[in-house]
């Protein structure tokens, strides 16, 4: 199809899909001329895809950029799990080391009998929450902090799942991609749903 | 203290605390003349708060402008949790109505119980997360929801009973904002540290 039928089919206006060409989200087209470049259902998954990451996952352009390619990186799926993880941008800054939100994370990790890397991008983003919460007097956060490890525990579990479910190992690549950067805001959402359950039962008198 | 103290007490520049004023984020200072400003402990605190929301938290100034105000409004705890997660801005586009994510989550929570309000902001999130998935071809995702709502609701409790700990209505407020803000990166990186231990524990052949 030519690049009118991709941008109708995909919903994706002309302009962005030239800029997506451009910071090499998409496969090139195949060209039978200079001028004639031909798309094909690839290229609307692709966009889909990108469109995904971005306006639900809030990803900028370049991040999209780095998380697919680290995730389809020629690399073990552990280590490209990894690699996808640390190309999310974190729009917060890192603790300076050593700090007592790390020194913390990292006494709840091992606890749990959790191997986990030095350079792990959610060890520095919960160590850096824990040094905040300590630097605005709110500490008592911290007696939460096995209750939110039991639930990441169990939610990491069903993503592994669900990656193993997948057939090919390009797939398991899109998998922990959109599973990394969606499974957040899906969290995110039905933390607030539960929020609002678990205020009403406590605060209004209201039972479920 | 006059400004000079202040940003040097709060390590944030004098330029973004005139911002701050601007925006109403800060509490008047004393003035003994129409140039004497005159800020105290509760400026630093406060200062604190909103670049914690901001570096670690990742909001916008405007953001945190609207969930201060939405949280400290004089209206019951509950509403204002509602009021204060709206005011965070989703970075996401809310799905159109009706939608099968809608659907979707609406009877997952209705399964667990949840009373949820149709305008809770979370449901929107979680929903448009579901439509996606289904977009993208990953209606695979689709079986791990009720192991994420079993740990969503982990989380909320435990929100919950960290906000019912808190002396006074106005401290309940702050951790109101404080947890919701945070505690979606607290989660959103042990659930990076737990996935690296759940993929090594699958992918490499190691056990932990």
């Amino acid at each position: 199809m030519k690049m009118s039928e991709l941008s109708e089919r995909s919903g994706v206006s002309a302009a962005s899909i030239k800029a997506y060409q451009r910071e090499e989200l998409l496969p090139d087209p195949e060209r039978s001329s200079p001028n004639q470049a031909r798309y094909d259902g690839n290229h609307i998954d692709r966009l889909r895809l990108v469109r995904a990451l971005i306006d639900v996952g809030g990803l900028s352009v370049a991040a999209v950029r780095n998380v697919l390619a680290a995730a389809e990186a020629d690399i073990p799926l552990d280590w490209s799990m990894g690699a996808a993880q640390r190309a999310i941008p974190g729009s917060i800054d890192l603790p300076e080391l050593p700090s007592r939100g790390v020194t913390k994370v990292d006494q709840i990790t091992k606890d749990l009998g959790w191997m986990v890397s030095h350079d792990n991008s959610g060890r520095g983003m919960a160590a850096r929450v824990v040094d905040s919460y300590l630097e605005l007097d709110h500490g008592e956060f911290l007696s939460g902090l096995p209750e939110y490890s039991r639930a990441a525990a169990i939610v990491a579990d069903t993503d592994l799942a669900t990656v193993a479910l997948q057939p090919s190992r390009a797939r398991m690549s899109e998998t922990v991609v959109v599973g990394t950067v969606l499974g957040d805001v899906l969290f995110a959402g039905l933390r607030r749903t539960a929020q609002e359950d678990a205020a009403r039962r406590l605060y209004s008198g209201y039972q479920s």
